[in-house]
């Protein structure tokens, strides 16, 4: 089975890794060459708007996934439809912060208020209908907190204005919420859906640093409920993330990926098969792997720069992934997930790496 | 940090799989172009005679290490001694069964009886003295039952001496054993050692079928004591599998291999830490990692054929482990690992692969 990849950033990376050993070969697309994946198969140099090299790429391979669900429509084109997973409703969908707050609306799923920002005006108006903070987005290409402004009172709206207003724009109320979480789950080709334990996460300046495994949660069946109406009228195949705000117990939507999500990493160590060996059984029609969380974890994000190898090791339960990326400040360059069966180890482990990760 | 491998086979493949998440590049010498472990990384050509490619190769490295024993004087000479790991005496000791016997002998660890063959004579007189059939071992390059003849009656000396003669050759006492065991152990550059769970190995015709991970084995402690012997007196660094009989109760040395050993694979699924990382975390000298047997499991070779891949992926708790090397007759060409915490399931599962896996 040959998997053609649009990217070869670290999660095309972790993908190859996962599926190296199920047989699979690997072609990653992307038009920076020096990408962090392409040492694990072949890696052939375009852009997302070049429908002929795609055409090739497409033509090359079993089948054809990615790891950023950025992909414009001239790509969807070039790539035939049933060559590509997940599909494309949910690509195009969850690319357009306007359209998947409808989409997500539509079925049912409660989510934070939100509007249509088209003038100045709008903004003023939001905020007043609003009666409290606004977080203002990009509809379009927002990740890791780029993209946004926070618009708390009328003096905020003419600079926030004045930086996006060539964008197309929508703005979120801001929750008061006890926790970010977050659902990964993935759905083969028959249909067949499974959930991993939902994780509780949390985000610096918009940059995910923590996900903590939350077995038992009282909000796992909601989260559940929630993303498979979201699954299954996107007739999608693969692995999703879904995250939510819980506001007293009540999930409220925030957004979804339709590819191996950032929260599900620590699956790779704690779980029975990890989401990136579950998204290429998906996307490859094979038989999913077991969601099972088999040791609590928590799993820590590496910002910018390094920690010395040997001290991360040191830890009791530590598992390094570093991607090979070089580092730069705010780049997410490597993870660690901490495993253990006794919560106060576990929770040392966590306090250890915090200690020699440093946020840059 | 750039580790060299010695050979680009399935156990080099392993190696480098479980060393990309440590930020580790792969170097892969091997005369084999083929080799299924250079889409890890770099392939370089040469035969282990050729001390001016071998020392080009290990300037190029930071770290040497290997996954097959059978390593000529003259490459030891080329390599560094304080790139080289594990070291070269464990090397010259474990290739040569002769050596190995006595060393082992040496340290006190019972093993079965032997005898030094070096005419057909001698072979007649063994057989005599040692009341009950042997097994005439060639002392070098014996692999997978290969170079090995069974002599149970002065009749089969003559046809056995005629195929091996041209060999420096043991004869071993054939032993009466309850079971196969095999202890994976792994020493760090600063002296210490941990053990994974000793595991039962089914062999046939020489070729090792499955091994059964036995957790708080009644004999764990005297193949600990045994291993250790061994580790500290070569001054050992890496990972080395030490075979043994089991025979009612007493523990008969068989033989070691230098290296990660077949009977460790379960680890990569079972135990917190893999053997290859910790080989890895041992040769760079690195913090060992924990041996511990994180969840039940067996480990089926797959040799000659593959099964199909979604009937694999169907059985709860089975994992692949695919070389992409092409099927040949009595070929090692990938493994499957059964994990589960329910007994009852754990031997259904190695049911249902052992129906799917002929063995060819």
């Amino acid at each position: 089975m040959k998997v053609g990849i649009l990217g070869n950033g670290q999660l095309a990376r972790m993908l190859a890794l996962a599926g190296k050993p199920l047989g699979m070969d690997f072609v990653f697309y992307d038009a920076n060459p020096d990408g962090c994946a392409n040492v694990m198969g072949d890696g052939v140099y375009g852009k997302l708007t070049e429908a002929n090299a795609l055409k090739e790429f497409a033509d090359g391979v079993d089948v054809v996934t990615f790891e950023n669900e950025n992909i414009p429509q001239v790509a969807l084109d070039a790539i035939p439809v049933e060559k590509m997973y997940p599909p494309a409703q949910a690509i195009v969908t969850s690319q357009d912060r306007l359209l998947e707050k409808q989409f997500i609306e539509k079925l049912g799923i409660a989510l934070p208020k939100y509007y249509i920002i088209n003038s100045e005006q709008d903004l003023h108006d939001a905020l007043q209908q609003n009666q409290g903070p606004l977080v203002l987005k990009t509809r379009r290409n927002g990740y890791d907190g780029r993209g946004q402004a926070r618009i708390k009172t009328p003096q905020d709206v003419a600079a926030a204005w004045k930086e996006f207003s060539d964008f197309g724009l929508i703005a979120e109320a801001m929750v008061n919420f006890q926790r970010e979480i977050s659902m990964i789950a993935v759905r083969g080709k028959n249909g067949e859906i499974r959930f991993y334990p939902i994780t509780e996460n949390d985000h610096h300046d918009g940059i995910l640093h923590t996900s903590i495994v939350q077995e038992n949660d009282p909000l796992q069946a909601k989260a559940e409920d929630y993303t498979r109406r979201l699954l299954e009228e996107l007739n999608y195949v693969g692995v999703l993330g879904f995250e939510f705000f819980d506001c007293d117990g009540e999930l409220l939507a925030n957004e979804f990926a339709p590819r191996v999500h950032n929260t599900g990493h620590w699956s790779i160590d704690g779980a029975e098969i990890s989401q990136f060996e579950n998204h290429l059984r998906a996307v490859c029609g094979l038989p999913l792997g077991d969601t099972r969380c088999e040791i609590p974890s928590i799993m820590c994000n590496i910002i910018g720069g390094f920690p010395a190898l040997e001290e991360v090791l040191k830890i009791p339960g530590a598992h390094m992934h570093h991607y090979q990326k070089e580092p730069r400040s705010m780049r997410k360059i490597g993870h660690v997930t901490i495993c253990h069966h006794d919560q106060q180890k576990l929770e040392e482990g966590f306090q250890q790496i915090n200690r020699l990760i440093t946020k840059r």
